[in-house]
Parts: C-alpha cells; structure tokens; sequence
C-alpha cells in the first residue's frame, strides 16, 4: 500500500515532516509535544508521517542529527572560506551572537529540556555524550587545523582550549535563556571569549 | 489542633522536612516527587508536614532559598577569613571542584530540570531571573571589594567580569552533568578560569 515516490521526493517529505516537528518543538517542548501535533502541523495524513518515523524519540534524534551536521558544515565552510583560521573562529564565535539574540525561539531550551529532564534516562546520557564528544571533537580539529597552519601557538594542551571555548559557550547560552541575550550581556561576554581564545592560542599576526 | 511546640523544635523539624525533601529530590527528580513521597522519607505524619509547606513547589523554593542563603554566607565567611579578597574568591572557586566532583548526587540536576523543563513557566522564569541577579550582584560585591581594597584594577566593568565567571562556573556545571568530572575536565577548566579570573581583575601581587 505504500505509495512509490521517488528518492527526491522521499526526502523533501522528510525534511517537510522535520520543519513542521521543529515548529512544534520551539513551541510546546519537548514533553507536551506528540506525533498527533506533527501530523497536524504538516498538514499530512498520519500514514505518510508513520512512512517515515515511528516515534517522537526518533523525529527528534533526526533534528539532532540535522542540526549537528548544518553545524560541522558550517564550520567546514567558514575554514574554507579563508586562509585564516583565526578568523574562521572568530565568525563563528560571532555567528552565535545571532544564534543567541533568537535562543527563545530556537530549539535550545527543548534541547536543553530533553537532556536535563532526561538526565536520568540512560539512553539520553549517552547520545548527550556522544553529542559532546562530537562537539569537542569540531573544536578540536579546527584547532589543530591552526597549529597545523603555524597560525596558532597554544599555551593549554588544544582539546583542553576546545572545551574551555564550549563550555563557556554553553554557560553563555543558559544565562541567555535564563535572563535574555540583553540581561546576560551575551555579546559582550562572546566579545570577552574572542580576547581570551585568540590569548589561549597565542594567535600570531 | 496543631500542636504547641517551641520555635527552636518548629525549625529543627523544617530543617528534618527539608532535608528528607532533599533527598528525595536528588533520587527522584523535580517531576516525579510528591509529597507522599516527603511524608514517607521524614517518617513524621501527612498532618506536620503540611503544618509547614503546602505544596511541593513551597518545599522546592524553601531549598532554593536554603541554598542560595547558604552560598552568600560562605561567600561572606570567605571575605572575613582573609585579607585578601583574591585569596577568599581563589577558595571559592576551588570550592566548586568538590562540589563539582559530587554535582551527580547534589540537587544541581534538580535545579536544572526545574528551571529548564519549566522554561515555559513564567513563575518559574521570574525565579530564576531573581536567582541569577542575586548571583552576579553576589560575586560584583565580592569584585567590589577586591577594588576597594586597592587589589584589584580590573580591564573590563567588574559586573560584566562577575557575568564571566558565573557564565563559566555554569557551563563547566553543564557539562560535569553531562558526561562527568572526569571527561569535562572541570578540574582544569576551573584552574584556567582562575587564572584567567586572574588577569581580567589585574590582581596585584
């Protein structure tokens, strides 16, 4: 019974089921959300949406998966873009200004919802450390991408800078969602980090 | 009906509420605890309980405020151990590492859940923002202190360089919950932010 499309329409569905799952995130959380609202929001039949997902767990991990990719993607192409990799950072150090002036209407706090709710959960510990891992693991490459370059001179061992540049993100990014970007003085506390990497990593000229 | 007992019995059985609350909150989670859960666990009956908190958000914000009170006065012992104020904030940060190496079994996955599931909640909302300004203006009176006393000429608005700190202390909280102590480093994230507490305050010999 199920219907034959081809590949490339399989996955403008897919992204079509995703888009209308995030929107329904962003909106309700993580807990409150259920299959029923996606099939709403997409304005599909339940049938077609069940093709492609059995479960909320596994929309979500897929959204996971999307943003984790747009975001080594990004960072790939900001290295590409110039020979600096200083400056590779620095735009993407400053990206997150915007990421973080539109937090509130972002997936972070489902994110963040569905790690710390579910931080008794065994399952979600692991795909949170894998998750971690993963981001360590980006920084860390694009580091080494610098000392590699003879672009940067570090004084800290690079996967020690790598999480020191992470978790003062993510410290940024609760207080953001805490109190608002304003409140928080997100940009300045961004600019403060850019000083304190480029110092870390005794960037030369 | 309610039985005379003396103030000094009527807070040692607040305290034995609270800290019976407490535990079941680190075992359980915010979601899942109830009250029955606290009468079972502080073995007194359903009736005295409920002769000091009606609800289990009172008891929540009773800890909170049991904590927070806890943390300023630390603070303030800290300031009056030494004369120097670099030294007492040097103690304090260190501090966090023990905490930090316990954050799994301490209420800190609590807090987080509450705040962050409950991100959609205005009350909830309003609490936190008093959380963190009383946060910040804790650690900017210490930093006031430090520039009053002639120790320290700091390169940044002593507020925004209490924002740092406490952005920081937060996201190596975040990801000691996430993947542990150990895998974050949180040692040695700590020592880093002590040095670079260091140099943002011009500490003076």
């Amino acid at each position: 019974m199920s219907p034959k499309i081809s590949d490339e329409h399989k996955e403008l569905r897919r992204q079509q089921i995703l888009e209308a799952a995030e929107r329904v995130f962003i909106r309700k959380g993580y807990e409150p959300a259920t299959m029923k609202d996606f099939v709403e929001e997409a304005e599909m039949s339940r049938g077609w949406i069940y093709l492609y997902f059995q479960s909320k767990e596994e929309i979500f991990g897929a959204l996971m998966e999307k943003f984790d990719t747009a975001n080594a993607k990004e960072m790939n192409e900001q290295l590409e873009e110039t020979d600096s990799t200083w400056e590779a950072l620095v735009a993407l150090l400053n990206q997150q200004k915007k990421d973080l002036s539109a937090t509130a209407e972002s997936l972070s706090p489902t994110f963040y919802e569905y790690y710390l709710s579910g931080w008794r959960d065994s399952l979600r510990r692991e795909q949170l450390t894998r998750r971690f891992e993963r981001s360590i693991a980006g920084y860390t490459r694009l580091l080494q991408t610098g000392v590699d370059r003879g672009e940067f001179n570090p004084s800290l061992p690079i996967a020690l800078v790598a999480k020191i540049i992470v978790s003062q993100l993510d410290g940024i990014l609760s207080h953001t969602l805490a109190v608002g970007a304003e409140q928080a003085e997100a940009d300045r506390l961004l600019d403060a980090l850019i000083v304190y990497t480029r110092q870390l990593l005794g960037v030369s000229k």
